[in-house]
C-alpha cells in the first residue's frame, strides 16, 4: 500500500518523535524511512515497529531517493538543507518559519487550502503551531460571516520550544518542590510556576516574531491580506498543547449556536463546551489527540457580531507533525507526487 | 502612633497571612490586633513581631472593641459576619464578592476612587484580585483618552483560590515529576502542567462569575456603566500573581510613549518594558511586591486608538491585603473613622 520514501530531518526532536510515532501507528514500512538528526544523535538506534532505524548524518546525496523530506529542526537547518533536498527531486515539507512567507512556497493546512499545493515548487511549509488552530477556526466560521478583526492571547506549552525546554520545566518544578536551586538554560526566566509574554525576538513594531507569525501566516493561509489580527504570545508552564483565547469580530451578526454547529462539523475541529459539567478544552486532555478543540463559545455582551472562544490543540500533532503528514497525504491524493 | 483596633477574619488563609505580614512590616502593635479563623485553626498560636497572637472563634461580642474588621474568608462568612461587625460599631473592609455591587457599599481602590469612601455605611468592599490592576491601568490611561472597549484574557495563579489550591499545585507537580498518581481535590482538573478557562460558576450569558466580576466591578469603580469590557478568566499553574493581556480601544488616538509615561507616573503602577533585555512583568518577579507591573505596551497594527499591554500583580497584596490596608489608611486620613 505505502510506497513513498520519506526522510525525516530532526527525527529525535519533540516534533520528529511524534512524527515517527504517527508513522508507526500507520504501520508505515521501515524500509521506506530514513532518519536524520544532529551530530549528537548520530548512529543512535530508534525502535520502530519490530525493526530499528539508525540516525544518519546529512550528506550531499542523502535525499536522492526520497519522495518527501520532512524537516523539523531549526530555521537555519531548514535554510541550509531544503534546496539540497529539492535538487535531489524530493518534496520538502518544512516545519520552520524559513519559507512560510515566500511567495513561491505554499503554506498549507489541508482542511483549508490544499488547493494551494498545486503551485508548489518543491517546498511546502506548515504553519506555526499557534497559527494552525486559529486559522482553522476562522476558516470554519467564515461560512457564517466574514471575520474582520481578531484578537488572540495565547498560552503556549514548552514543547513548542523543544525537548530541552520540556526537561527544563520538569527539572525546575522538581527543584522548587524540594527547595533546591532552580537552574536556567533554555529560557531567560524560570518557567516552572511562572510564565512570560516573550516567544521569539522583538520586532520594530513592538510585537514578537511569534506574534507576527500568527498575524502574517493566518492572512496568507486564508488569502485575507485585509484581515486585522492582533496576538499576544505567552509561554506557560505546560508540557504539551497550546491554548488561546480568541475574540472575533465579524462583518455581520453570528449566533453562538450556529457557530457551535459549524465548528463541530468542520473536519479536524471538535467542540467541548459544557462548563457546568467542567467540560472545556484543557492542554492535558488535548495532548496526544488530533483535533483542534474549541469551547467557551459565547457572544460578546455588547455587540452581536463578536464571538469569544477558547481553543486548545496539541502543538506537536495538528500544530506540526500531523499537519505535515496530512500535507503529504493530500499531495499523493492530488497526484502532485508520483 | 497607631491606635486603631483591628480584627482579622480569615487570618490563617492566603490573604490573611499576607495581611498580618504587612502589619508586622509596619510594626503595628500586637495589642491592637485580634485574629479569627475557622474552627480548624482555633487556639492556634501565630508568631507576630516579638509576641504571639491566638486564633479566636467569632462570637456575638467579638467586634465590640474593633475599629476595623478585615474579612477575607468565604463569601458566606462575609455575609453572615459583616452585619454583626457593623452593629458593633466597626468598619468592615471585605475581600469577598458579597457586597461589591451593592449600591450602599463603596468598592474602592484608593488610587482611583477614595472619594467614594465618604458614602460608606459601615461596609467597604475591595475589588476582585484581577479587577484591581485592570481598573488602575484604565483609570490612569483615561488621562489620555476615554477607554470605550476593553478585552482582557487572564492568567490567574492558584493562590487566588486559597492555600489548599497552592498545596494541590505543589503536590501534583511533585507527583508528576516522580511518576506518582495525581490526586485532585480543590479543582475539577489537574492544575499541575495544565490550565483551564474556568474560575467560579457559569452565568446564563456564557461568562463565568469571575469574568463578570471583572466587568461589573470595573464599571462601578470607574463610574463608567457604559464601558464595554469582555474578560476570559483562566487558572494557570502559577503560585502567586495574576497576569493579564489587555486590549484597550480609546475614543481617540493614544501614543505608546505617552501611555508609558502616564503609567509609570501613576501611583502604584510600575513599567517594566524592555523585551530585548528580557524585561517585562512575570508572576514570579511580581510576587511579594506592591506595584501593578505593566509591560509589552504597544500599538495595534491597524488602529491608532487601540493599545495592547501586559499587566502582572501580586493577587494577595495589591489584589487583596494591600488594597484593604490602603482603604483603612485612607479612611483614617479622611477622618472617616475616629
Amino acid at each position: 500500500m505505502y510506497k513513498h520514501k520519506i526522510a525525516i530531518v530532526g527525527a529525535t526532536g519533540a516534533v520528529g518523535t511524534v512524527f515517527l510515532k504517527m508513522l508507526e501507528d500507520r504501520k508505515y514500512p521501515s524500509e521506506l524511512l530514513r532518519i536524520f538528526a544532529s551530530k549528537r544523535s548520530l548512529g543512535k538506534k530508534i525502535d520502530y515497529l519490530d525493526d530499528h532505524l539508525f540516525v544518519e548524518e546529512i550528506q550531499e546525496d542523502s535525499f536522492f531517493d526520497s519522495d518527501f523530506v520532512f524537516i523539523s529542526a531549526t530555521t537555519s537547518i531548514s535554510e541550509s538543507i531544503a534546496e539540497l533536498a529539492v535538487k535531489s527531486g524530493a518534496i520538502v515539507i518544512d516545519d520552520s518559519s524559513a519559507f512560510r512567507l515566500s511567495e513561491e512556497v505554499p503554506l498549507v493546512i489541508p482542511e483549508i487550502n490544499s488547493k494551494d499545493l498545486t503551485a508548489h515548487k518543491g517546498i511546502v511549509s506548515i504553519p506555526n503551531c499557534s497559527t494552525t488552530p486559529l486559522a482553522m477556526v476562522l476558516a470554519c466560521l467564515t461560512q457564517l460571516s466574514r471575520p474582520l478583526r481578531v484578537i488572540t492571547d495565547t498560552y503556549q506549552s514548552v514543547s513548542g520550544t523543544g525537548s530541552a525546554a520540556v526537561s527544563e520545566l520538569l527539572n525546575q518544578s522538581k527543584s522548587v518542590a524540594v527547595g533546591k536551586e532552580v537552574l536556567k538554560d533554555v529560557y531567560p526566566h524560570q518557567i516552572a510556576f511562572n510564565l512570560f509574554p516573550h516567544i521569539d525576538d522583538l520586532q520594530s513594531n513592538g510585537y514578537t516574531k511569534e506574534e507576527m507569525k500568527m498575524v502574517l501566516e493566518t492572512k496568507k493561509i486564508l488569502h485575507r491580506p485585509d484581515l486585522e489580527i492582533s496576538a499576544t504570545c505567552v509561554r506557560v508552564p505546560v508540557i504539551v498543547s497550546h491554548s488561546q483565547s480568541v475574540h472575533i469580530e465579524f462583518e455581520n451578526e453570528v449566533k453562538v449556536d450556529d457557530a457551535i454547529e459549524k465548528l463541530d462539523n468542520f473536519p479536524g475541529i471538535k467542540i467541548l463546551d459544557d462548563l457546568n459539567n467542567n467540560i472545556y478544552p484543557t492542554p492535558l486532555d488535548a495532548a496526544g489527540k488530533d483535533d483542534v478543540f474549541v469551547g467557551r463559545v459565547r457572544a460578546d455582551s455588547y455587540r452581536s457580531n463578536i464571538l469569544v472562544l477558547w481553543v486548545v490543540t496539541d502543538n506537536l500533532r495538528k500544530g506540526a507533525a500531523l499537519n505535515a503528514l496530512q500535507i503529504s497525504d493530500s499531495m499523493i491524493e492530488m497526484k502532485l507526487v508520483v
